[in-house]
């Protein structure tokens, strides 16, 4: 048979340049590689993306709820496969968590439109809008608002000055309304697909190249309020203080102690208060934020419940209040076994070493796949190092990571969801 | 014989009117009766000390360390007796700490001026500047500068936006060289006492109107911190972690397990700091100060390496570096025996009912117990509270620790100190 077309090849240093494109877009005076989604560089970086798109040949259009959507028409049936990641990072974060998906997914468009190949299924690309947990506490906004899981409570969340994300939206010009209309009809989507940095260690220790994500954590995140008396620090007997700073103490080890006993399981504590800041009074009020993840809704339900009860514990021993309030817990995403299956029968023919995994990091694709069947691809990150500076992946991996999505995308237009 | 005098008396409706007179001199949106020595509030309560010192029939000065020094001449000897404490307060704080002390010095002057009564000694009262602990961490700033212990070192200590003491001070009118060369003569006094509230629970539980100090406590304090590592909340295993935040937190409970192991002694966290301030990423770095107060010089020395030894365990435990700075350690200050022994007979003569105690608070009469032979009267605080609002002594408390001081005076001027 004829093929009218060369192989689609993946073109290293394209990726390189792209990278290193967004990588000049950084929030000046802010620590690493800072472009957070509610300031003004991401927002001039989702509309270099935008222009990448259109001069791959793609049709492009802003949605209501900021993301960037680029669509390379197919030849035929109306049906899409959908790739996708993000440009925001986190405060001090790097150059890949991210941007390897979305200058990955315009490489793949790229080296189909060079090669002459065209596919049958339209395929999509979206650089999604606020993934990383904002100053408000919400990640995933843009693909909430894709999936029609974006509400009128999200945008009423507030931050310590009282502004709300509603306003902070429309100082970057989302306009709050049309992000809560955003929802799209993804009734045409057969497949969404993201590829990302693994931001932990284990493929790097597995000596793997690619990852073939199983599923994607489950995050129960909580406040926690302790209410005890600001005492003069040298006069009051320790028997009788009610020191919240200790009770929060004692809350923040629990944390890391329940953490510590599950498998793939973890908990984390920051932002942490104690009020009055000062050395010479016993802490009044202490405040703390948290968060456990881990593949098992069940144990997630169980660490609450131990969280909880060892809160109180502390508190009762120093007759300090305690009001731990648990936010709605994100349930564990399971990749869909047939994508799963069509990605690892592609790892396997390119001959790429790859490894099974979990994703212990939240990502658009978790939220996706609530509605479409989804499948989720990691590249190596050196020494698991992510959400810092240090944050690093050699280009010969994410090439290969690209190499393998241009595959997939492929062999799900070819041959559909196994 | 005959009396040229009638008995001195005390007017509890004068302490009264002195108390809510600086109660009305507080900074404007700031919590409870807050009047920092720093701030312009506290400047014009000595300004109004001083004309009640004047009004009393004293001479007055302010010192080159913002001390306000009124002299009530006596007929004789050029001996001095001293009394005196501070109108400034903590931020939140209450209506009584330091100020009991100073209206009722003025007290004892208005009441042996109307009485006729003249003593041999002079009597001087002092107001003493910046007694509470600054944002620049410093205590006892004019009692250290009249002893002679004002440093230069003390004078370049800064806050966390890098000023100075130096250019606080100069901001209210103290001039900082005059502030380190105030030191007094102090040769010509025979004894200083201090009359205070307890700020502690003792008196209250003990059904005793009046405290006799037996002596005033060390006070040893630290600022601790943690070097770990950012890390990816949700891809870094708990083993692997570095995580500052969790050693921060084993470290402020061994603050408490150590404290409340020994009699009398306390210890005291505050000021955490978690960086990042977030729950998504490991807290690379955690800092807090801390302070363990207690009779025994011996017991604050142990308990130094004790936390220190703590905080290395929970740093190496977590691959976390720690250092905790101590800072100079402030010795306990046992009171003069001889007038330890003249206030208790008087109290005794007097019919009021005692309790030798230890003060867990640090005050102006610790620094001058270095210089001069020193004894220290408490009056009850309600519930024990202190360094907050509801900071409360019954007038008739104060009442009776005044006419306590007025006595301990005429005996010391009769008999010296025994």
């Amino acid at each position: 048979m004829s093929r009218p077309f060369t192989q689609p090849t993946v073109v290293a240093d394209r990726l390189d340049a792209g990278l290193r494109a967004l990588a000049g877009l950084v929030e000046p005076g802010r620590p690493g590689w800072t472009r957070t989604a509610l300031g003004e560089v991401d927002r001039d970086a989702r509309e270099l993306v935008r222009r990448w798109m259109a001069d791959a040949g793609m049709e492009t259009r802003v949605d209501g709820a900021g993301n960037v959507v680029g669509r390379l028409r197919g030849t035929g049936s109306g049906r899409t496969i959908m790739l996708g990641s993000h440009t925001d990072t986190v405060v001090g974060g790097g150059r890949f968590d991210g941007t390897v998906g979305v200058v990955g997914a315009l490489e793949v468009v790229r080296a189909l439109r060079e090669s002459g190949r065209r596919l049958e299924h339209d395929l999509v690309v979206v650089d999604f809008f606020d993934e990383e947990p904002n100053e408000f506490g919400l990640s995933c906004v843009g693909s909430r608002a894709m999936v029609g899981e974006l509400t009128r409570e999200h945008l009423e969340m507030h931050d310590e000055e009282g502004r709300t994300l509603a306003d902070a939206l429309a100082r970057v010009g989302v306009d709050p309304g049309a992000a809560l209309t955003a929802r799209a009809d993804l009734s045409d989507v057969d497949v969404f697909v993201e590829l990302h940095i693994e931001q932990g260690p284990y493929l790097e220790q597995q000596g793997a190249s690619i990852g073939l994500v199983e599923s994607i954590t489950g995050i129960s995140r909580f406040r926690a309020l302790f209410s005890g008396r600001a005492d003069h620090a040298g006069t009051t007997p320790m028997d009788v203080r009610r020191d919240a700073g200790c009770a929060a103490a004692g809350t923040v080890l629990a944390v890391e102690r329940i953490a510590g006993e599950g498998a793939l399981t973890k908990g984390t504590s920051g932002a942490v208060t104690f009020t009055p800041a000062a050395v010479n009074v016993v802490t009044a009020t202490a405040e703390f934020r948290g968060e456990f993840r881990g593949p098992e809704a069940e144990w997630l339900r169980h660490a609450q419940d131990r969280l909880t009860a060892a809160a109180q514990e502390e508190g009762e021993r120093r007759q300090v209040g305690v009001d731990v309030e648990w936010l709605p817990l994100q349930e564990p995403a399971p990749m869909a076994p047939g994508v799963l299956g069509t990605l690892t029968g592609v790892v396997d023919a390119l001959g790429l070493s790859a490894s099974r995994l979990f994703s212990g990091a939240e990502h658009d694709a978790a939220v996706l796949a609530r509605s479409v069947p989804t499948g989720m691809l990691f590249v190596p990150s050196r020494d698991g190092r992510s959400h810092c500076p240090e944050e690093w992946t050699d280009l010969d991996d994410i090439a290969a990571g690209v190499t393998a999505l241009l595959h997939s995308v492929l062999a799900l237009d070819e041959g559909g969801v196994r």
